[in-house]
């Protein structure tokens, strides 16, 4: 299975990453539900929260939390929303573990609200770059 | 600032707890989005993301894990979603940290469907019961 995680990870596929280390991968979302969804990935191509190694995946859970804390100083977030599907049966799309990482940035509640915004042309990579630079600094 | 989940901690409230260990609790939410819906919270009264320390969080991450394998063994989930919302702009409504693990039984969009579930009497301690079992088995 060649899912377009595993292209974005091998850069078949550009994607605007703002996170890589030996074992995870983070990028913006191309369809945010806020400017600034980020997904997180494993670089094993892990399918799901069942399958994947408990180490890797405590490991994206404290990359989740710099990225939070990054979204508040970098574009002002005022809230965060941590959200990953499991199985078809959980809306998942793409068979590659992955957390979504969402800002908010006024009163939304939580699982409603579905439409996603779009970036302008620029605007993602511009952004990535802010979010890349802020979170390597440290 | 005392939460209804400092009071779940402290056994001033009733609750259907299925984990428990020195760093954090995971109990039924008695509002399930659907049945067997559990809290996994930390003793300590981290608010949010931002505020929690990285090592209890990652422990959190890890036990979302253990717990979504048993509610596919012990309820037949066949997908799961982790949820969580931090910040009231992120529709977060008790300021204590906690984590969703949803499990998921027919296809069913990530961001829909937000009505919730009832427990018929003494339904949600018997699960709670064959939940805990399973967890602590191990």
């Amino acid at each position: 299975m060649n899912t377009i995680f595993q292209k974005i990870i091998a850069r078949e596929i550009p994607a605007n990453i703002i996170y890589e280390d030996e074992r995870v991968l983070a990028f913006l979302d191309n369809s945010p539900i806020r400017k600034g969804h980020t997904l997180i990935i494993p670089k094993h191509p892990y399918v799901d929260i069942f399958d994947i190694e408990p180490d890797t995946f405590a490991h994206i859970a404290k990359l989740a939390q710099k990225i939070a804390q990054t979204l508040k100083e970098t574009v002002g977030a005022r809230g965060v929303n941590l959200h990953m599907n499991n199985g078809s049966e959980a809306g998942q799309d793409v068979f590659h573990a992955h957390l979504h990482v969402i800002p908010r940035f006024e009163r939304n509640e939580a699982f409603e609200n579905p439409e996603h915004e779009t970036y302008e042309e620029g605007e993602a990579t511009h952004l990535a770059e802010m979010l890349y630079k802020n979170l390597n600094k440290a």
